[in-house]
């Protein structure tokens, strides 16, 4: 942030700041993080391996909040949890994006996909109620 | 997928498949997400705590692909390896839409005050080109 | 195993067997596991960083099992699921052991020494049937 | 810590404390751990499926002290580094004895049987050098 600049003036400059700027979807979100590693030099570090190691002690971060409740308390969290909770899930959001970028994958297309696949392996009609993987339906 | 569909005709149903229907946004996902989820009555087992641990072990899944690559090699996986790897960070977003739904979090609005809070603790100029904790900067 | 043996004779085959022989404590599970990787030419792939990617990932396979299950599932796995699971557990406790030999970490050493440091972070009488995290008491 | 106890008698004091005990092995690891969670009534939390989940936290948190490290790196940790990552350590092996107990698994037992088990998988000739996982050998 450059010095001598005036709080008000930095939320304003927030919405143009090259750092931020709007991010209304994971394609503004992708520009958004790649102008913040390059700012940082940070792209040295941001080898797939390392994304995914980032990425699962994320997502570790993010279950630890979880990990003594009862499922009953994982549903009613109280403001200060959801905060933390909600903090952790942008985190493992910004690897992920991150991570796809890095490997030319498209996070939405890849979920399609993915979906579809789900939707043959798990018939409706087979896996109604049931947790059991579809290997065992 | 049943024989003898052209690939044509693949789409144009995948399209109007009630189960994905179109996906181009992470709300679109969100709500493909709900129904494949009320179809199967799965919300019984969606308690935000085994969604998080569902979520930490796929990032898990996606990480295995890794652990034995060179920094090196994890950028260079060949089609097999990144199709697998494609189809596991899809799994980590399929979760993390689910989980970030059941909590009412907003991705992409904790997303951007995520990178707004990084952009303060990472100053640009002090961290470049440093992978240290900004508590050690 | 082949069948017919007796299990006295497969304890007498199993401490001859040049890559595991016998295993009694975290000593001779150590050295155990000094040759087996030895004898592949698989220390190059034992870096720390590799051990802990491999323990983290395995910790998880272990914890794959559980995630759709609700506590008191969780406590009466069948025989099955039992195997399974102590597989999983075998598999953290190999890389575990590999890890700490790498760094020259003494595991009962530090296993005393957290554990008389949790004796004075959580005291008996203050964390009395309470999960919440020292800092929190 | 008291101040001005030689560490001779803090060992000897260290000895006869309820809480730890002796600890030269698994098993006396074991029941320290029962006598700890006993104390403080936390049995109640150590369901076999919370005790996998903290298992997985617990080893990322050890994973994360690696995170941006080169190999190279991770195999020089100073001081302060191996402090915290052997910490790490001790918590991953706190969790597993908490869980093979709860699950009447014998970590050695169990350990020596999945070496067994690795030896036949990847025989020594066939994966000398190779990170291959065994179906692709």
């Amino acid at each position: 942030m450059p010095q001598g600049r005036s709080p008000r003036t930095e939320i304003a400059s927030s919405a143009a700041d090259p750092g931020t700027g709007r991010i209304d979807s994971l394609i503004e979100l992708r520009d958004a993080l790649r102008r913040f590693a390059a700012e940082r030099d940070w792209q040295q570090f941001h080898t797939p391996k390392n994304l995914a190691i980032a990425l699962s002690v994320e997502a570790s971060e993010l279950l630890e909040h979880f990990q003594w409740l009862s499922d009953a308390e994982s549903q009613s969290l109280d403001a200060t949890q959801l905060a933390r909770v909600r903090d952790e899930i942008a985190d493992v959001l910004l690897y992920l994006v991150l991570l796809a970028d890095r490997l030319d994958v498209d996070l939405l297309a890849a979920a399609r996909d993915k979906l579809a696949l789900n939707a043959k392996k798990y018939p409706a009609d087979k896996s109604r109620g049931s947790s059991r993987k579809y290997t065992d339906l």
